[in-house]
C-alpha cells in the first residue's frame, strides 16, 4: 500500500475552516480522527463536560518507548471582526501567508505533527508507539482538556515516555527558541474594606485606597528575585485597581485590586500566597482596614532540565533550520504544565507573533518546515 | 404698631415644607421675602442662571455699619426615601425634634437669623443696616449663588461691614465651635497612559497602574504639613482609583486616580498644583508613562484672625449657652469663602450631626436658642 505524504498546509487550512472557538469542536477533531484512523492510529474521543478531546496511538499500548505530541484545536475568539482584512475562518493564502484564527496558535502545529506522525509510521514503522493527545480546550479554563486526556490515559494504561507540545515558541525566527519549562502563574484579588467618610474629615474615616496603594507599593517596590539557572526573574503585575467612587468629597468604603504573578522555581503558589497575605496583614495592622484576599494558582513553575529530550529536539531544529534554539522557560502557561507530571516534556513550534491578534497568519512554508522538524525528531527518537 | 416676635420654629417648619432641592426655589425665598418685606426690609431677588437668591436690607444703603447674615435655603437631595422614618418635607415634630431635609443644613439657621433680624429692627432700630444675603444654591456648584449676590451688591453700592454665615458649626453641643476660616479645597484628576501588554511579558509593556501606585504612594507617604496657628494639618485623600480591566493576563493601557486636598494657609491652589505636577513629572521620568492632570480649586484657604468680630460672636454664644466656642477652621467649604473677599466673616450655627443624612432633624428648642444668640449679636454689634 502506497500513500502520498500528508500535506500539512492543506490540513491547516481544513482545520482553520472549522470555527472551533473554545469550547466548540466544530469538526476539527472529527477531521483529525479520520486522517489518523486512515493511517492505522487507534483513536478514542475522550470528551469531558463540554470539552472534546482526541487520543490517538499508533503501536502497542504501554510500549516502553512512546513519543507523544500534545496540542489543541480550539482557538480564541475572533475579537473585532471588522478589523480583520481576511475571513478569520477562511484560510485564505495571500503572498505566501495563510490567514485565520488558529493559523499560528496552533492549528498549523497540530497539522504539522499529525502529518509528520502519519508519514513516519507509514514510511518507517517504529519499535514503539506514537501518541497524539489533542484537546479542544487549551484556550479556555482547560479543566477538561489535556487534564482529561492524561486522566483517561492513566486509567487505561496508556502512556507517553516523552512529549513535545507543539505550541508556537519562537519569538522572531523559526528555530530560535524552545521551551523546557514554564514559570508558574497565579492571580490574587484583594478587597480592602475601610470606613466611609467625608474627604474633609479623614480622621473619622479609614481610607481603603490609601491602604491598597500602600499594599500595591510594597508588592511592586522590589523585584521578587533576579532569576535562576533556567528561569527569568519572577514578575508581579497589578492588572487592575477599582473603586468607582464619583464623589470627590467622599472617602469610599471599599476598593479592589488584582495582581498577577509569573514565578520561577524559587517560589510556589503556596509560598507566594503566604507572602501576599503577610504583606496584607502588615497593611491591615498599620491602617486598621480589613483586607480580604482570594488566590488562584493556575500553574506551578516547572522545568525539564536540559538533557536527552531537549538535546534531541534542539539538534533536529538546528539541522532543519540552521538556527540553534535558546532553551527558555519564558512566557505564559501551556498544557505542558499538566504533561510534566507524566513524563519529560518540551515545547517547540512556530513563530508566535500574531497569536490571538487580528489577522492571525502563518507563512505556509513554515508549516512544511515544522513538519520536517517533527519528522526528524520522530526518526531520531526511534533510531 | 406692635408685633409679636417671629417664631423661628414655625418659620423653619414652613421652609422645610418647601422642597427646595438645589436648584429649586420651591417657594422658600418667596416666603422669606414676604416676612422680611412686612418688617420693612428692602428686598431684591437676585436670580442668575437657574439659581434664585434673595437680598434684603433694613436701613440705609451703604451705611457705615452694616451687619450681614448669609445662608442658603437649598437642600441636598433626600437620598433613599425608603430609609426615612418621617416625610423629608413634612417638618413633623416628634419628642421635641423636627424632621426634614434642611432641618439643620440650614433652614433652621436661616429662620433663626431672619426671626432675630426682624425682631431686632422692630424693637431697637439700629443706627446702621442689617443685611440678609440668602442664596438658593450653596449645595450645588454655587457659581450663581452667594457669588451672584456679592457681585450684585458691589455693582449696586450695597455692602456688609461684617458678616456671619449661619451654617451648622457645632460638632456636639450648641455653642462648642465657631469657624473663623476654612481650609482650601482642591481636586486633581490623574490619567496615566502606559502601553498595554501581556502580564507574562511586562518588559514589553508599561504598566500605568504601577506608575499610578507610585504617584499615589508619593502623595500619601508624608503629611503635607503639621498645621499652623489657626489651621489643622492639611490633608490629602485619594477618592478613587479606577482601571476596569477584567483580564488578569493583560497589563492595561490606562488607569485613573483622583485626590482631594484640604489645605491650610501654608499652601495655595497654585502651589499645590505645582507640587502635584512635579511629582507626576518624576513618576513620568522614572516609568516612561504619560500622566495627564486636571485640577479644580474650589476654594483657597482663608482666616478672619481672632478679633472684634469673633470675640463678639463668642461672647454672645457663651452668654446664651454657657459654652465657650472653639475658634476653628476645620471642615469642608462654605460660602464664607466668597464673603471673606468683601468683609470679615465668621460662621456660627447649630449642631450639624444629621446634615445630609437620612432623618435629618433639629431639636426645636435649639432653633429658639440660636435665634437668641443671633439677636444678642445684633444688639452687641450696634450697641
Amino acid at each position: 500500500m502506497s500513500h502520498a505524504p500528508v500535506d500539512p498546509v492543506a490540513l491547516t487550512a481544513d482545520l482553520i475552516r472549522c470555527p472551533s472557538v473554545t469550547p466548540e469542536e466544530a469538526g476539527a477533531l472529527v477531521l483529525l480522527e479520520q486522517v489518523l484512523a486512515d493511517a492505522g492510529f487507534d483513536c478514542t474521543r475522550v470528551d469531558r463536560g463540554v470539552t472534546s478531546n482526541l487520543y490517538a496511538r499508533w503501536g502497542k499500548k504501554g510500549a516502553n518507548r512512546a513519543f507523544g505530541f500534545n496540542g489543541h484545536t480550539d482557538v480564541v475568539p475572533v475579537g473585532d471582526r471588522a478589523k480583520w482584512t481576511r475571513d478569520p475562518f477562511g484560510a485564505e493564502v495571500v503572498d505566501g501567508w495563510m490567514y485565520g484564527r488558529g493559523a499560528t496558535d496552533m492549528k498549523s502545529g497540530v497539522a504539522a505533527f499529525v502529518a509528520a506522525a502519519v508519514d513516519f509510521v507509514r514510511q518507517t514503522p517504529p519499535d514503539g508507539a506514537v501518541v497524539l493527545a489533542i484537546t479542544g480546550d487549551e484556550e479556555g479554563d482547560a479543566t477538561d482538556g489535556t487534564v482529561a486526556l492524561l486522566d483517561w490515559m492513566a486509567a487505561n494504561g496508556e502512556r507517553m515516555t516523552h512529549c513535545l507540545v507543539g505550541e508556537p515558541t519562537c519569538p522572531e525566527t523559526l528555530g530560535d527558541m524552545m521551551k523546557i519549562g514554564r514559570r508558574g502563574s497565579m492571580t490574587a484579588w484583594f478587597t480592602v474594606t475601610g470606613v466611609q467618610g467625608h474627604s474633609a474629615y479623614p480622621h473619622r474615616a479609614k481610607n481603603p485606597l490609601h491602604a491598597l496603594v500602600s499594599l500595591m507599593h510594597r508588592l511592586t517596590a522590589e523585584p521578587l528575585d533576579e532569576g535562576t539557572d533556567h528561569f527569568d526573574a519572577s514578575t508581579l503585575q497589578i492588572t487592575t485597581v477599582d473603586c468607582g467612587n464619583p464623589a470627590t468629597n467622599v472617602i469610599p468604603a471599599e476598593a479592589r485590586g488584582t495582581v498577577n504573578i509569573r514565578f520561577n522555581d524559587l517560589h510556589s503558589g503556596e509560598s507566594l500566597t503566604a507572602r501576599l497575605r503577610a504583606e496584607a496583614d502588615r497593611v491591615e495592622a498599620e491602617t486598621g482596614v480589613k483586607i480580604a484576599m482570594a488566590v488562584q494558582v493556575s500553574g506551578e513553575s516547572f522545568v525539564t532540565p536540559p538533557g536527552e529530550l531537549s538535546e534531541m529536539v534542539a539538534r533536529a531544529v538546528t539541522v532543519e533550520t540552521g538556527v540553534t534554539p535558546q532553551l527558555s522557560t519564558s512566557g505564559g502557561t501551556s498544557d505542558a504544565r499538566f504533561v510534566k507530571d507524566h513524563c519529560p516534556v518540551v515545547e517547540f513550534g512556530l513563530v508566535g507573533k500574531t497569536m490571538h491578534a487580528v489577522d492571525e497568519r502563518v507563512e505556509v512554508e513554515q508549516i512544511r518546515r515544522l513538519k520536517a522538524i517533527y519528522g526528524r525528531i520522530l526518526r531520531d527518537y526511534f533510531a
